[in-house]
């Protein structure tokens, strides 16, 4: 029922916000003709300069074959910017009420094979698409700011989306140059902002108790975990540090610092079944590859990104 | 009475091990002259295997004029690999009767002035100079894994370290290619790793839920927050994308979110005093910089980190 998602060639982006404006540029950026809804006239110059904004940006990120920005079109009739939307990305305001509206309209005028993904970050489909006519292919399509540079793109249908439509989204993403993640359940904050929004209250837990200044935050953050979570997420950072023994060393051996008081968030139990999960987990991902050779890809990675950075500070 | 620190020509490095023998590379890549102190004889091929991996890396991130592999001394006799050292990195095993046998060892061989950083991740350095004789020269100098590419070095004294030696070991690592993070309180897993096993931790919980694999939750880490926090640290990053109004507008407007379920981690009370604490800290760092430059400079570091990575990854 869903065309082929190598097909689409017409993308609606919904919203003038930066995260609107960004996705716009992205689809742009990717070689699609996009039509930017904008719900009054007067957002469009702020919408014109965060897209000109990106453009520099995903220019020297290298633009797909006949990207170009004469392929955008701006609409203020919501009935003429879906007329021919053959996928659309939906970040209008974050209120549930609004939303539920739109998604009533939208699910009433584009043809039910249209999947719709919203960029909603605090609220679940199951309730946007409340009043939807046509809920099936409706779907969360979470990016991460700013969307026009991060690759990462959450997707989860909610309680009456079709699996059909959220695989589509999956593989339809990716085509459109995205990292998808396609979540196991709807959780408030998905997956991303969760992990961020942990490291956040700790964050302003230690600020709150004198412990750290948002200075020092960053100085740890930029200086020690990012340039290895660019190349390495947290449980492969593990799996490969602990060499051959990999997560199953890390948890066995360092299991027992989950009861340290090193942050206001207490562990989960580490169950037997848990350990599998994260030991199994790691092992498919590494896949054949030694540790050995895991190690040098991520220094390479590290250095390369460590000597981008320099680069780019040494610019200006 | 400490002398200065950029006249440190001869460091000692304390272990064998992946940190040990990381510090000794880091060292020898700045163009030290570095004893490193085995344990054994026998631990020799492990530590100049790691060590020659490291070169790799180090020599494509550049070394300083007249850094060497060819001055390196290796020494399994402490008082012999002691004798002329100016600065102590000590990254022995991670037990404290081990440790505090090993400075009493040390505060008696070394004279005073010679400071001794610690790479404990989950020790105390009030308790690891307990049986010290010369204890005001004790510090934690904590790197972060692999310690010959990750900056960071988190630097804190014990109850009997003098302030001027904690203030001291700041400039020696900043002088040794280090980012420094003084840490204003001693606390279990100083700054960055309270952060990161929050993060860790709510990854744990999500597993155990059924909400994420392990490579679900490498995918949000590195296609989401990576990238933007290798250029910016959390507090700038929401700093800057709130635009003019900065992390006022991102507490005032966001704060009532603290209070979802977005993490298991409670947030502390966002009271006036922590909302001014963020607030004035975010505009310090900012300084005169306006936030429309700090967004592009993100950008440009951005698609300098995601070209990089783009180049490392083709590489194999």
């Amino acid at each position: 029922m869903y065309p082929n998602p190598e097909s689409i060639t017409r993308v609606t982006s919904i919203g003038a916000g930066p995260i609107g404006a960004g996705w716009t540029a992205h689809f742009l950026a990717r070689g699609y003709d996009v039509t930017a809804y904008l719900h009054d006239a007067s957002e469009t110059d702020a919408f014109m300069s965060i897209l000109n904004t990106a453009w520099i940006s995903l220019t020297d990120l290298g633009l797909s074959p006949g990207a170009s920005l004469d392929r955008l079109q701006i609409s203020t009739d919501l009935e003429d910017a879906l007329a021919v939307a053959e996928f659309v990305q939906e970040s209008g305001p974050e209120r549930l009420v609004i939303k539920q509206a739109l998604y009533a309209r939208m699910g009433a005028i584009l043809p039910p094979s249209v999947v719709i993904g919203s960029s909603t970050s605090g609220l679940m489909m199951s309730d946007i698409q409340a009043d939807c006519p046509t809920p099936e292919r409706t779907v969360i399509g979470h990016p991460f700011n700013p969307p026009y540079l991060l690759p990462l793109v959450e997707i989860v249908g909610g309680k009456k989306t079709a699996p059909e439509a959220v695989a589509w989204a999956g593989e339809f993403y990716k085509i459109a140059g995205k990292a998808p993640l396609m979540m196991k359940k709807e959780i408030p904050g998905f997956v991303a902002t969760r992990l961020q929004e942990a490291l956040w209250r700790e964050a302003l837990h230690m600020v709150a108790n004198g412990e750290a200044t948002p200075e020092d935050i960053d100085i740890a953050l930029m200086n020690g975990p990012a340039p290895r979570m660019v190349s390495q997420g947290q449980c492969m950072a593990f799996h490969v540090a602990c060499g051959a023994g990999g997560m199953a060393t890390n948890l066995d051996q360092f299991g027992p610092a989950l009861k340290l008081p090193w942050t206001r968030l207490e562990a989960p139990e580490l169950t037997k079944e848990l350990r599998d999960r994260m030991v199994d987990g790691c092992n498919e991902v590494a896949g054949s590859r030694h540790f050995e050779d895991m190690a040098a890809q991520r220094d390479r990675e590290i250095v390369g990104v460590l000597n981008a950075l320099k680069a780019a500070r040494q610019e200006t």
